[in-house]
């Protein structure tokens, strides 16, 4: 078999055909190095159905980078496209485009500002902008889209999960249920947005996280099929793990079977010195099977060890889960709150496809296009207003109140400075009749979100470890007020124009219908 | 910036970390080499809420083995290893188990039989089979789940969404919304179930596909927003693409604006002796406007040029699209099925993501392990009935009848010939009341699904075109009952067991509880 040429399918043709087409009709009309400025954002935070998000955590940025430093045209990449035939089984893309673009088929003209990884971000502002050549600026589209729609849905997922389990530890385990290869960008949005470790080997290595696992039941079966019992199969994990042991309880009958298994062999551990570390579960009514595990693992004195739930979890299943919980530990003899800070999540499938809104649909629109050293507004006249792009070259500003609460996002104009207005107007992004007023003394702060990335290509950002952009993201959810953040039926936060900029959509609007 | 070392994430390490301590747990006890069996299966239809499946389109295998073939521990994944700290900072992994691991850690020894890809599968019944050494066995799992489970469920989905578009061209457009890099792995799921073509360039390109695409909203925009006009967009994309001249319409507003542009410039081609493609509408109600388009088309001549619809398509969607037509055609004067025919559909998101069900629960289970020459079965007893596996060996046949239709798959003992039997006994794989008497007369083929893949790591299969696999997908389809692949509430197709294979999976059940 010939090998899959993965480095072909993943750079620089890792694009959609229509923006080579389009870009070689700039290139006919010689509007291919104008200057063009696009903005990344979404329309609409995730809905999961019975509940949907508030807010959402950017994700995606330092491997869109990544990409585009390595990716260009090259004479393999040429080659192809010149063999491309349309219907009349002519050239589909002539000499002189593709000789361009073998000379200037890189990110190189590039500039880009974005909100940094791990930021609370709302719909209809920019987390992205471009600026630079037409042409290159539309071929980036379709790898800009994919980098960063995935991983920002991911990451919010994973945001909301940490929402109902903010003490407990998170563990990604997607990788058998996610998408071929995203699972990796999937397992980093996870721990950018709240997971704390990840089952997956390989993307654990990269980020220096150490990868989290212990065994599964087919570890168990093997010591069945082979004529041992269960308590040998944990036995002889203890023996091989006797720091890290960790038992998966379920193959047979967690409490009449796994989980006294699992005492005894604690126990074995524990008269050589060592400390268990606790058992999975991964069936069954796991409110239920946490409890009486639990009562059996007090009863045998191992307060200390963990108790692992496994199996379809997501953020309303723990939510129902420690819910339970509360309600039925005291007929046990348990205290809820103790019960419930031993609990470990190992969260697969429903993280990693963000089960319920299995896509974030985020666009990437052209706002301006430079004309004569003028830049023109460019916006798509759709039919519904709520769908047309904020025009232009704008500023994104966060406003703090003094509760230190973000009280809503402001785009403005570049050259606009509301930081200096006494009394600033903020109006609904569609609604002409919804316009709020905040006087400057009200404004704790107001904070620039979108910084410099790429210069003409240049990369003029440090990227930050996967820790710190952790630490971005639990600073802004802890600014963000409660209701924004309620699991179902949030809050609506306020992302607003200025004044100026909204008399500017207006205009174009009227201009162009 | 340090570039993101995706060869290290995406080679063997791809896999869970349980996997890596379970093998040396065999390792440490000398099981490590034994022979393992274990079947992949899903357990369920993907269930998209308001509709579901009752088949599956099988994909994924070549790109598996791809993998298989390239992955193994090399020094870098030892290193790595080696330097893994365990909670009192120790090693995790001893350096007699690396040393074999550096030695033995790659698939040479491994037999694979699969169902190749393309062919439709039923729930609980293996679409792989792995037999090999414990522990390398083991350490597939992950990424063997990981290149089968969504490549399989993104070709189901686009079959569904052949279904309700027999006879028109579908394109699949979503790589933007993707999950990464699955993106391709997608793309070409999609064009195994039912997609004609891919806009996405790069996969395209690496499986031999012309990749499909014409311009955006933002060409026309920057036309606009230099002061020319839509016409002006239209008119550049004809003169530069005159024999493949597809407009997208919906920019300003597709009835006032776009469709008589296109029909202005669609007549000055025609007159050059060109024939125009077509026109895409992508906002709105798209059979209304399709409707409306086909009309205005029509009156100018153009009955023939090609309607693309695209934005949030999926079967449901098209289906209503179609019905729609068919009730209001009439009214405008046109015939439905005319113009039902001349439509294509782009479908992107909810193909890439097989919106509503965006997981396959695909599983990789232990069924056996082979002791001093000996089969021993291996299963995992958990608490329901349904979810436990069939054990040991087995071989998978389709049965057909005289209407060539497929009337079952059975599962049955390796050593069993089904085929000999005067009459068949096909038990339910759960019920024991529920049994199925099926003489040998009725049955007019008896087809086995499983082939040989790998031989001792050796590939033993050639891999067929993705053009044959589509074939082999078209003609299963074609063999699958009606009420089979009904969209909503599916007849529910026979899955089976032999009478031997019921009382072996009965056997262990008493053996193990």
């Amino acid at each position: 078999m010939k090998p899959i040429d993965y480095n072909t399918a993943e750079g620089i043709l890792f694009t959609d055909q229509y923006q080579l087409t389009m870009a070689q009709l700039y290139f006919d009309q010689g509007l291919h190095e104008k200057n063009a400025q696009f903005d990344y954002f979404f329309r609409r935070y995730p809905d999961y159905g019975e509940h949907k998000a508030g807010y959402c955590i950017h994700a995606g940025l330092e491997w869109l980078i990544d990409w585009m430093q390595k990716s260009r045209f090259g004479d393999k990449e040429i080659e192809y496209l010149a063999g491309q035939r349309n219907r009349e089984n002519k050239a589909v893309f002539k000499p002189d485009f593709l000789d361009w673009l073998r000379h200037n088929g890189d990110f190189g003209g590039i500039n880009l500002e974005a909100v940094p990884e791990g930021r609370v971000v709302h719909p209809n502002t920019p987390m992205a902008t471009v600026r630079g050549p037409l042409a290159m600026g539309q071929i980036l589209e379709t790898s800009l889209l994919n980098h960063m729609n995935y991983p920002t849905l991911i990451a919010t997922k994973a945001a909301r999960i940490r929402s109902v389990a903010p003490d407990n530890l998170i563990l990604e385990f997607g990788a058998r249920r996610a998408a071929g290869k995203g699972a990796n960008a999937g397992a980093r949005a996870a721990l950018i947005g709240g997971a704390d470790f990840s089952s997956n080997v390989g993307i654990s290595h990269i980020l220096n996280f150490p990868p989290k696992g212990t065994h599964a039941h087919s570890m168990v079966q093997v010591f069945l099929g082979l004529g041992m019992s269960e308590r040998d199969a944990f036995q002889a994990y203890a023996d091989v793990y006797p720091d890290d042991c960790l038992l998966l309880v379920d193959t047979i009958d967690s409490l009449e079977s796994g989980v006294p298994n699992a005492i005894n062999v604690f126990e074995n551990l524990k008269k050589k010195g060592h400390k268990p570390v606790g058992i999975r579960l991964d069936s069954g009514d796991l409110a239920f099977m946490a409890i009486q595990s639990a009562k059996m693992l007090n009863n045998a004195g191992f307060e200390d060890v963990s108790i692992v739930l496994s199996n379809e979890l997501d953020e309303l299943n723990i939510w129902q889960i420690t819910s339970q919980i509360r309600e039925e530990a005291g007929q046990y003899g348990l205290d809820a709150d103790t019960l419930i800070k031993r609990l470990v999540y190992g969260i697969g499938t429903r993280l990693i496809t963000s089960s319920g809104s299995p896509s974030l649909g985020g666009v990437y629109k052209l706002t301006a296009v430079e004309d004569k050293g003028e830049w023109k507004t460019a916006i798509k006249i759709s039919e519904s207003v709520a769908k047309i792009p904020n025009p232009g070259a704008k500023k994104l500003l966060r406003l703090y109140d003094e509760r230190e609460k973000a009280t809503a996002d402001l785009l403005a104009l570049r050259e606009e400075e509301p930081g200096r207005q006494k009394e600033l107007t903020l109006c609904h992004p569609t609604d002409p009749a919804k316009k709020r007023c905040l006087e400057q003394k009200n404004i704790t702060a107001m904070e620039a979100l979108l910084l410099p990335v790429l210069k003409e290509g240049r990369l003029v950002y440090d990227f930050p470890s996967i820790d710190k952009i952790r630490e971005l993201c639990t600073k802004d959810l802890q600014r963000l007020d409660s209701g924004v953040k309620r699991l179902m039926e949030p809050h609506i936060y306020h992302v607003s124009l200025t004044q100026k900029l909204w008399d500017e959509k207006q205009k174009a609007i009227i201009e162009l219908t």
